[in-house]
């Protein structure tokens, strides 16, 4: 499903790693495939990763799972080898998808405009702890990982592309110069490494997307 | 702070692990400690683990801190070896609390009736889950570990003691012998064990601690 950013986010690590991958795609519109529901039963969604016959599944879990199944690969490692910096690593993962990622939805998708305010406060706030996360974790260096891309490099850098068309959608920036100038020079770091540039989806593309959902939903909610 | 489920997780993993620590009783009541707020300023909340100065948060992730921190303690593993079983574990940690507990607690303190309601679909779907879930992953055997405990009987396990005070304070019952036979013997067997024993909270004692809190809160709310 080439417009999910939890997809591109399995493609930047298989990507980093230097592994190579049939890419299944996942036609939503069309309805779920037989081997969708069956590879992921409990949450039915993308995506998948299936390896040796078996599927793993939660992008963050898979990203993991990439680290652990493959120790001997090209790629850098993408988590540290040090159990407290792990930690970190899987701390700031979580908060990524569970708070920068759900505020800045609300923001833009909220249901009553008090909705939305709200979540343009928790966004901010997310944000304000991210960039000092990041200030943090990279120390000076210009990645999380270092001088080479890590795990929250994979995880908050596979959002790009949708931050980007979020801006022309709705008019939000998630990351820019004033709030986040660290976090807003990593962005367009990140979003010129070969990988990203091959994984990370053509804004205008997902602009078109999103704007083709939006008028199938209305369609369907006036049925 | 005692009667927080997510702090026994953390007990349990450094119990089975036979890892030695000091309990800083944290009294969310008097208002929170200028440790807790230095050491998670992000969430504010309990468990924190301080290891050699560090803070580590959120429960599962102290969980698998301390699988790797300890690698020569004198406890089984938790997290299983092999890297496909280890995303199998986390899945249904994930799953855990965001799907089984959540859907749990909205049975119980949806705030309408048609939320509870939901709340209890919701739930037996979960319940449905898990039960499957501990049949494929024990394999048999007693624990979702196998033999011993692992990251599934320490992650579900914390919650043992509130879905008994949960049964007395809403007459909801999490497992019960026909829809979940296998979870129901499992949460026996495991509040059997002398570590849970040890570690789970009394269960009177929690049912007047949620009477004690709902109303405080209902006082906070009249005022």
């Amino acid at each position: 499903m080439w417009a999910s950013p939890f997809v591109m986010r399995v493609k930047l690590a298989l990507g980093f790693k230097g592994l190579s991958y049939e890419d299944v795609e996942e036609d939503l519109f069309g309805g779920k495939s037989e081997l969708l529901l069956q590879s992921n039963p409990v949450h039915k969604k993308v995506p998948v990763l299936l390896h040796n016959g078996k599927p793993v599944c939660e992008s963050q879990i898979i990203v993991q799972y990439i680290e652990e199944a493959f120790p001997s690969c090209p790629g850098p490692s993408l988590l540290p080898t040090n159990p407290y910096e792990r930690a970190i690593a899987r701390f700031w993962g979580a908060y990524i998808d569970d708070k920068l990622l759900a505020s800045f939805l609300q923001s833009a998708r909220g249901k009553t405009e008090e909705e939305k305010a709200e979540g343009q406060k928790l966004t901010a706030v997310a944000v304000e702890n991210m960039e000092a996360a990041f200030k943090e974790i990279s120390k000076g260096k210009p990645f999380f990982g270092g001088d080479t891309v890590g795990y929250l490099d994979v995880t908050l850098g596979a959002l790009v592309s949708w931050v980007q068309a979020a801006e022309k959608l709705y008019g939000l920036r998630l990351f820019d110069a004033t709030r986040s100038p660290l976090l807003n020079a990593w962005a367009e770091r990140f979003a010129a490494l070969d990988t990203a540039k091959a994984v990370l989806a053509d804004v205008d593309k997902l602009v078109e997307y999103a704007k083709h959902r939006q008028a199938a939903a209305a369609a369907a909610s006036s049925n």
